[in-house]
């Protein structure tokens, strides 16, 4: 793929809630999965394995430093962690709390739509996850995860 | 949960191809994706972060060397990699191989079935499969992954 092409080489992908000079931390626009947050590495890279060991373990543990933020301030049932790129070949984490009435439950979020959720509920999640990335905007990733 | 009942505490959840003290790496019977490979922390946690950050690493590691031989021997378009845990919440990753002719590309595995691929190619796969899993069982990952 051309990287004139690609969607997360031409676009943040999101709000940028943090960001050092290696990868960026987004709340894209996800109506139906409040709390879903991204980690997107800047380079345009398809798989973990084409990164070299050093930032493949800074990115994890990025990835990890936001599953906790979003358990602390979410309090989710289940947080389920993604890399697929299938459809936007450049490396990027999906972390997504779940809970066991969301729409999708137990299937993940690519799967089918088990049931609808109260908008009030979804409202209720989507102020929960202004909480989340106020926290993550405030959080020192910058010190403690830079590669 | 009570471990009695969870399926990776009372079953290993597939052939073991390589193991050391906390985890293993399992070829699951999976007849629409070949080559999937799943990675299974032995002790009944929930989330990567119920996990200290020493044996995140040591996992992650073991996952990334998965996806590096998954390349290494079956070349696919793409490689996805996945930690839910919503059926079974006990901590295991996915890593899968993917073609852009499979059932299910771009779509993720647990989507919707996009064509039929043709029985000679499955079990061409199939067969391919049988050299990946020859290769981690030939893999030092003991003495390379111990945490």
């Amino acid at each position: 793929m051309d990287i004139k092409e690609c969607l997360l080489c031409t676009h943040d992908g999101g709000e940028i809630l943090a960001a050092n000079a290696f990868l960026r931390i987004i709340a894209p626009e996800e109506p139906e999965f409040p709390g879903l947050i991204r980690v997107v590495w800047n380079a345009h890279l398809g798989e973990m394995t084409d990164l070299p060991a050093q930032y493949r373990s800074t990115l994890m543990q990025v990835v990890c430093q936001v599953e906790q933020l979003i358990r602390d301030v979410l309090h989710p049932h289940k947080v389920n962690l993604a890399s697929f790129g299938n459809f936007v070949p450049h490396l990027h984490w999906h972390i997504i709390p779940r809970w066991e009435d969301d729409s999708y439950f137990p299937e993940s979020i690519w799967g089918n739509k088990l049931r609808e959720i109260s908008e009030d509920l979804l409202l209720e999640r989507h102020q929960q996850a202004q909480d989340l990335y106020e926290t993550i905007r405030g959080f020192d990733f910058k010190s403690k995860y830079n590669a």
